[in-house]
């Protein structure tokens, strides 16, 4: 189904960076959820550039939500969120037409579409549609909040500095859903910034970790094979641009590890089963035990930097220099916080819709 | 869909570990794909328990092709794979019925199916079900090497020990897919596993990483959002009971690299487009671009140990203390190598019928 | 999905006419329903062939449930479900190898297949199959009764004859469900026989019209646009080996109708809302509104005949004259009909759990 | 996936009556169609109301295509189109709000969306959404003709009279489809019109039959279980507002004719193989086999006409008397057709996309 995630509650997204606009269709979500657009422009901005780590590329990110919503509550039939493409410089990439930028998908665009995408800024491939995901996950992250279900992301590692860990699960998770850079330590953060600073300056880029909690999944959610809790996500996750490694849990520091110490002991806490540790990151068999769902994402440095490259010039079959030029990011790791809370979100409201029927989440 | 995997391409399984039997069903496959009984038979004894290093459960895997092969083909139509289970033996598991073995699913069972599971053996979840789909994923690596798409798998970790690096990925891939287990290191494998009995001589487990090459794929294969390869391939590799982690590349590892040093340049050789490195595992935005597939999975450390451990009665609401007993594995690394190949075939297989249509494979 | 029907509750089938067996996979019911192994049997045997005026081949229809029940209940997981193939007689086909059997699919299935179809008794398109669907649909068809939800078929016209009206839908449904040839008013039904013997007699075969109401389907259930509940129905319902065409409520009379005699319209009964009439099946806008759901099937007359017949050896790419010997059945409306209340009770099920959830059925 | 049709080519459509727009995404088409807005805008007038015949209300219908086409052609991802809502007047509809017109969407639509849907002018459920599949269905019937593959559809009946038959189905279909009123005979359409006319006169309305012809569609394209061709249509078909059965060939007809005139005998012809008759309407066993693909849809008549009725109010629950006022069609039968072409053509579209691959519509 290529452009659509979920099954009882998808999301299609659709648009080009330099196209007319992007968007998000959001189908099989219950009727009766409160709309609150606020917190949608309030997401946006979350993912927004801003200041000096980020692109100089201004996105209003004026979203317009054209069907699905009446009288400001979810009608239970599509929403379709359409963002207008604002403030393109489509001048900035005609150099770039044929070229392969290195880790760009420049090339598997061309091999899959045969020369027939829209390759100014990306295209369909473009970080920007992910201001789309962003505006539908923010309707889901809404509801799921008003059932008890709560995610917050951190930068767990950025330019090879590691964030604290968490020390209160909730009221961390307020206090990063604030920020514009999510960090548990703010000292921390300011000097993560600084070494993405110190690498644009230098024409480079960085990359990190996000780290992401889930409290109050409710146990049973996931399926024994395929659709696991964590092949679900990863699914999805995936789709965060520059990720390239996802893990639950201890993730892939538990390959280390002795079952004695892997394994997460089961008790008995305030008439709840809960675990001593977490090292299934709150998932057994594919499927949630109640515990707090953990898991990491691995995101790349972004591949634009503005240095010399080799390169091919995939239309003419010739080897290339290339050096990009225009308005780029030199960490997306921040910005990409939000759209893997947006994604989650999504993914866990289809399984919650599909284990509990539609209309679970406005119950 | 559950216990389905594939859209156009689809592995369904079934079946409990001391129940009557497992098995799967292939939908989808193209019409007059040769089927080899005996790289069935070779494939499932790769993953058959085998010598100290297992558990002594005797699995003799007699596969029974009740269906969509007739003359030795493929005819088009379901292909159905019983696997009766023989040496079963439930007396060893009724003393852990409404108990949660630690890291296990027992719980998570108990909380999604209300009691109503089938908890001997762990049942559905037990990795007796891999059985299935190695029988499965054998019809689709035969059909994908007729292809020119090669599947092989290492131990690239164990125990805290690393394999060495792949140095010529066909060889090594034809030299491992014929070990039991599978490293490219004979004396490291050989340490690998004496740790391996050392740890069961103590009652405990140990964890690895495997990691995964394909050769052959074409370019173009994956969606830019959602259906990525990397979000198909992860969403099936996370039902290898004890995944906790994929990556893909340089993994992990590559947020703490540079762009600079991260990206991977484009050169021509041979008149074809490759990359001189591969620190995106052949994917660029969610897309092969033509070069190898490198993916590896972190595998925890066997769930089952015999020692004391702490944990609850969830029928009866109590904490109580449990130490397995019986037949069970110290290690599963080496036994859920094959595996992962089968399902990375399975997914690619569906991926590529849907690009190429159905006939494709016999094309 | 090809054999699959169904998203929450699906249902995959396989095997061919003479192969070892046939059989289905249940996937996504609810834990905890009781199977009735006896109901099974009896649902089968209103399928079966029997006496005079169907085919002489004697099927015994043993099921074996593979997985997926313990203790007598749903476990959850996968239900397989294996009816191994007994009396069958490959020689009685080998003649027809390479031939096009007037409308029936050997040459679509050559078509499809490129010649690697297994040609014996139709193969994967034998009526045969439908076994498989019966013994699933069997187990479906009790956890509905137990919410409350009726289906019941006639046999609404065979051989020209038409069967008198429903008069008490409930218990002309018990009524039905008994009978091994479903009218309403058994002298037509002796008719109907007399003329199907009459046409078996002359080597020719006759079809007829399947009326099937659905008791208890509660209002909502359906959506407004492509999964419509007729949509949904009539996809499944074009299995049913013959079925040529499906209508809801008035069907195919409706268009001659005006609008003021075929709007249903709506009253208040007992506090409930109802229609007067049921011009509409009981569906308004694909969503069910409360009232019997009300739908027919034309059945035509078994394509197999026994006079010589002019049509094509595809192989040879020749005309020839065909005439069939061997067992067959001059109709198979009669025993379509349990077949359609299977695939009905099947989608309902999976629409049902969708919009309520999956542990609905036994909440 | 509810408001989705179609696995590897899909159309999601969204939007109400009286909301900001309408509008469709399509996904999986191949890169590289010509998008040829001329041919999109008739075959919107094709859909429009028009005349005497049709509702007053004035739809422009100037779609706005968003995202995924570039330079003229498809860039192989989501094509967005959206057209806004312009000539609405939501004052018109108030004083329905609450009350179940017989035989429209609202009492059920309550039902499922408690209370929350949006009622103007039918909300999401209203035909106007129809011209969104127009538009996506016109891009894909640009491409089918490519192909050799062409699709028309007459009114075979309406308000009780009969049009002629085909007498040569590719110039009859390129005569259809430049006609508002599409039938064979001119003169028996102007009957039909008077018709129309005369029941508006009297504030009723008449229903009618589309039949359908398929001209190129290759052999092999279906499935013999579930995904069957007359499944995969008629699942959409039951989407076109007020179509209340679908049938192939000779369709309810066969029920009442013997075996031995009901077959299709096979021949060769031009070294082809062919049917002689078309009683299957191209589909043996679920698969095409090559003839033309015949069926028909019985309209019902439109459920908005201007007399006194008898209904409820549903959010009071009281019986009321209920009479129309504003604009409305006393006839859809003419403006269904072009619909019926759009669907025909986004079933087949992912048919063959999924039998032949992605990129075989532009091959």
């Amino acid at each position: 189904m290529k452009n659509t995630i979920g099954n009882n509650v998808a999301v299609t997204i659709f648009g080009e960076s330099h196209g007319q606009a992007i968007g998000a269709v959001i189908d099989g979500l219950a009727a009766g959820i409160k709309v609150d657009t606020d917190f949608i422009e309030s997401q946006l901005s979350l993912r927004r550039p801003n200041g000096s780590i980020s692109t100089a590329r201004s996105e209003a990110d004026k979203f317009n939500i054209v069907s699905g919503v009446f009288g400001g509550y979810t009608t239970g039939t599509p929403i379709c969120i359409v963002i207008p493409n604002e403030d393109k410089k489509s001048k900035d990439y005609s150099e770039i037409k044929g070229k392969a930028r290195p880790s760009h998908a420049d090339f598997t665009a061309f091999s899959k579409y045969n020369g027939f995408e829209d390759y100014r800024g990306g295209g369909h491939f473009s970080g920007r549609i992910t201001a789309a995901i962003v505006a539908a996950g923010a309707i889901i992250i809404s509801a799921l909040k008003q059932k008890g279900i709560n995610i917050g992301t951190h930068i767990s590692r950025c330019a090879q500095i590691d964030d604290i860990s968490f020390s209160d699960y909730l009221s961390d998770i307020e206090s990063l859903n604030k920020k514009q850079f999510a960090v548990l330590d703010d000292n921390i953060g300011q000097e993560m910034q600084n070494r993405i600073i110190a690498a644009k300056t230098d024409g480079d880029s960085v990359g990190g970790v996000l780290e992401t909690v889930v409290l109050g999944l409710p146990s049973g959610i996931g399926e024994p094979w395929f659709d696991t809790l964590e092949g679900m996500l990863s699914h999805a996750l995936f789709s965060v641009p520059a990720v390239k490694g996802v893990e639950f849990g201890a993730g892939f520091a538990i390959a280390d590890m002795k079952g004695s110490a892997a394994n997460d002991a089961f008790a008995i806490e305030n008439k709840e089963i809960v675990t001593t540790t977490n090292n299934n990151g709150g998932i057994n068999g594919g499927i949630s035990n109640g515990m707090p769902i953990v898991f990491r994402c691995a995101v790349k440095p972004t591949p634009t930097i503005l240095k010399l490259q080799k390169t091919v010039d995939f239309e003419n079959m010739k080897e290339i220099e290339f050096k990009a030029s225009g308005r780029h990011d030199p960490c997306i790791v921040h910005r990409a916080r939000v759209v893997v809370d947006s994604i989650t979100a999504i993914v866990l409201c289809d399984m919650l819709s599909t284990k509990f029927g539609t209309d679970w989440l406005v119950s």
